[in-house]
């Protein structure tokens, strides 16, 4: 057990001052501390905003030295509390923010290579500046850092075609809790030099050390894309629409998500102005896009899979993009369901993945569990493709979310269980981060549990990086 | 530092064996203590051949408190000495051999959950069974195990497309060094929850746990496949051709590999009876295997892909397979090439892997510094489309390889220097094992090289897992 760690204070940063550049240190600004749902405020000592690599080493050297916690900050967008430290002897925030510069780039090799500071959009548009593709594509990539969704592993809406965060990344540089840089920056495909630390640390959510650069994949964009959204029979409808789309486009599929009724039905509430493709909306509905390449005519190719589908009994409405502004409309309706779900207020919100085959079970087995607490409204969608469902919970019609606080720990719990239960995961793509590290300790395998924290207590023996994310600290 | 070991001896194995089944422990079999290249003969105790994961935890836990040191046994092909220990406390051999279960198919979700001690090939067969593919493919497949080829993160020839070993499981289950047992075969494509202890485990060979089963990924095989073998000019051509390929078929190419003539040479001379389409053998040639979807006509694919890299001046002669018996036949060349290397006798292999766009410039430099330590042979063949290239090195014309054998430090380090300093890995798909421990203690990062130490440390305080490989013990 490492001693408990002591606040970033005025003494600590006097000296750090004398190792950096004059503008390296200041106060937080609100930005820092809030987080987007707003239930929790962080605290720091001070936000230290390094230029370079060995400016970070610098900043983790003097912490360690110091015994002060570091919590690494990438663009702030983090969902579970991993970028906010609450309480706790106030630590030291190291932001990448000015760490956005593009290090390299070989676009006849597909890699690209970034600093952490990067906001995901800008590594987007590097790529397509290249005429490549990078697909991480999550909401709020305006904002976030790829530094960040590495750290955390990030999902995102092509997963089911491209991978997760870490699957998207050949090579990282990382700046080691005892201060050491890794230069791990390599750009191969087949790199079987010893342990996999590029894997450990990403989704270490920053408790391992602060990535500070990474090589990254680039993909051919595919030469046409075609979107549709697809009324289906529930939820078995869309999993069976999936398994077609699969051998009728295998590897092609770049977004297979579903949508619940409630989706549309809050939309309607929150954005009247959005136009919408159904009325009243289906039940359940599935945006489906596909990116094919040349040679396949893609408007015709959905129409055929959409009457094959609909000979099938698989789907019963549906509408097919025919211009990129109408795709651009169908993934518009996707994208603001959780700005809706924001202005509606849910009471629980669930980042869960099941196995695929047991999806519509869980589906009927938590909206009963959820009824059961009482006349709560679900808003069901999420990757399905990927088997993560964003199952979020909310107030009966006309209800107030703070009237409901009060059964949030019973919501969570009958929804956790139940996705425990039937062999899921309660942190699928926004990780763990200070809010679910009791579920972790929970449900975790405790043979996992232990290497963890094994791992944790090897590398970060003063328990300095980012304190009390994913593993309890003291 | 941990305390010496202590041999597997006639006091420990009576008293394991009074915890296991009658016919768990036996006398290695030659086969237990060869390697595929006759180089180092291993030594063991005793070899211990469990027939569940709960044996494998009571093994691991007896060695334990006996400070007996474990090394794993899947199919015994690893190429890099990783099972064998041919010097040291005599170990005691875990066989996988009779753990070969499927525990559960998933087809609709493409998932395969299967023991560790399964053979590759039949890792394939069952996923064909239901319709599937499972695209690992590597020439010991008829005898390899999936275990071994997940603990060594297993390359092979199709991994351009669907990524190596780790990029196709799920989740793992094993035992750890203290014989708990770690539970993760969960099958979810976004599971965030905690440190990926899965990719820990894949890739380091034994020396963390013994992989005991894993849940496996399953593509929808390819609708139509096409093979062509090109002839094309130098290494340029040959990503020339790569680039144009990924553009024209993104994520449809299975395999893209690297012929140089030495192996058509050589071939030619082993193997009198293998037919070669090409007299005299082009200087370099690709074999391009590509698997498409429905609606694409596979062989007019490719022969509009050939008239257009042909008018691009990219290729200057081929043949495109029109069966099944065809394309059969232009895989067996690239496959015979190992089987032929091995009557020859290198004197040095070489599995190495750089930026794709550093390997011309590194093949001019490697023959360069090869020619410069004597008349040798170069046969240089692999997996271009990933970088990975077995640059092999043999006598020259007539001469023997034991006349050579002071010659091997030599061209090793002239090879493997010019790797490193070109920004690649010396230890590209076949891992580190014993054989290039040194190497990695000489070109790896010094900062992962402490941090993969101290991650040792923390799961095999006793340093009983596969002693020697990858790390150093003592």
């Amino acid at each position: 057990m490492p001693a408990p760690l002591f606040p970033c204070d005025a003494s600590f940063l006097s000296r750090l001052a004398l190792l950096l550049p004059q503008d390296c240190l200041g106060p937080p600004g609100p930005r820092h501390l809030e987080e987007p749902r707003g239930r929790w405020i962080g605290q720091a000592g001070a936000v230290a905003l390094p230029r370079t690599t060995e400016e970070v080493a610098i900043i983790v050297c003097a912490a360690a030295a110091a015994h002060v916690g570091v919590v690494p900050w990438g663009g702030g967008t983090g969902l579970v509390g991993g970028q906010v430290m609450a309480s706790g002897a106030a630590p030291l925030l190291v932001s990448l923010e000015r760490m956005t510069k593009t290090r390299a780039v070989y676009p006849e090799e597909g890699v690209l290579v970034v600093e952490a500071g990067m906001i995901l959009a800008d590594v987007q548009a590097a790529a397509a500046a290249v005429g490549k593709l990078f697909p991480l594509a999550l909401a709020s990539e305006g904002s976030c850092r790829i530094g960040g969704n590495l750290a955390a592993n990030a999902g995102g809406v092509n997963v089911l075609r491209y991978g997760n965060a870490r699957d998207l990344c050949l090579g990282i540089e990382a700046v080691l809790p005892d201060g050491t840089i890794l230069h791990g920056l390599k750009r191969l495909r087949k790199d079987n030099a010893g342990y996999d630390l590029r894997h450990l640390l990403i989704g270490s959510e920053g408790t391992l050390g602060i990535i500070t650069a990474a090589s990254l994949r680039l993909f051919p964009p595919p030469a046409r894309s075609v979107v549709a959204l697809l009324a289906v029979h529930g939820p078995e409808g869309a999993l069976a629409l999936l398994s077609l789309a699969g051998d009728r486009f295998p590897g092609m599929i770049s977004a297979f998500e579903l949508i619940g009724r409630m989706g549309f039905d809050f939309l309607a509430k929150v954005m009247p102005d959005l136009r919408q493709p159904f009325a009243p909306p289906p039940d359940w509905s599935v945006l489906i896009d596909l990116g094919l390449p040349a040679g396949i005519e893609a408007e015709a190719a959905m129409a055929a899979f959409y009457d094959e589908a609909a000979q099938a009994g698989l789907v019963h409405d549906g509408v097919i993009a025919t211009s990129d502004a109408q795709a651009a409309g169908l993934w518009r309706l996707r994208e603001a369901i959780p700005s809706a779900n924001r202005v509606i207020g849910a009471v629980s919100s669930h980042d869960i993945s099941l196995p695929l085959g047991a999806l519509p079970e869980f589906l009927r087995r938590a909206d009963a569990a959820v009824a059961a607490l009482g006349p709560f409204r679900v808003n069901c969608f999420g990757h399905l493709g990927d088997g993560n469902l964003h199952y979020n919970v909310f107030p009966p019609k006309g209800g107030r979310r703070a009237d409901y606080e009060g059964c949030r720990d019973r919501l969570k719990t009958a929804v956790h269980d139940l996705v425990h239960a039937m062999d899921g995961s309660v942190a699928a793509e926004h990780g763990v981060g200070r809010v679910k590290v009791a579920d972790l300790e929970l449900y975790g395998d405790p043979a996992k549990l232990a290497a963890m924290r094994a791992i944790k207590a090897a590398l970060d023996p003063l328990g300095i990086m980012n304190p009390g994310a994913v593993l309890r600290t003291g």
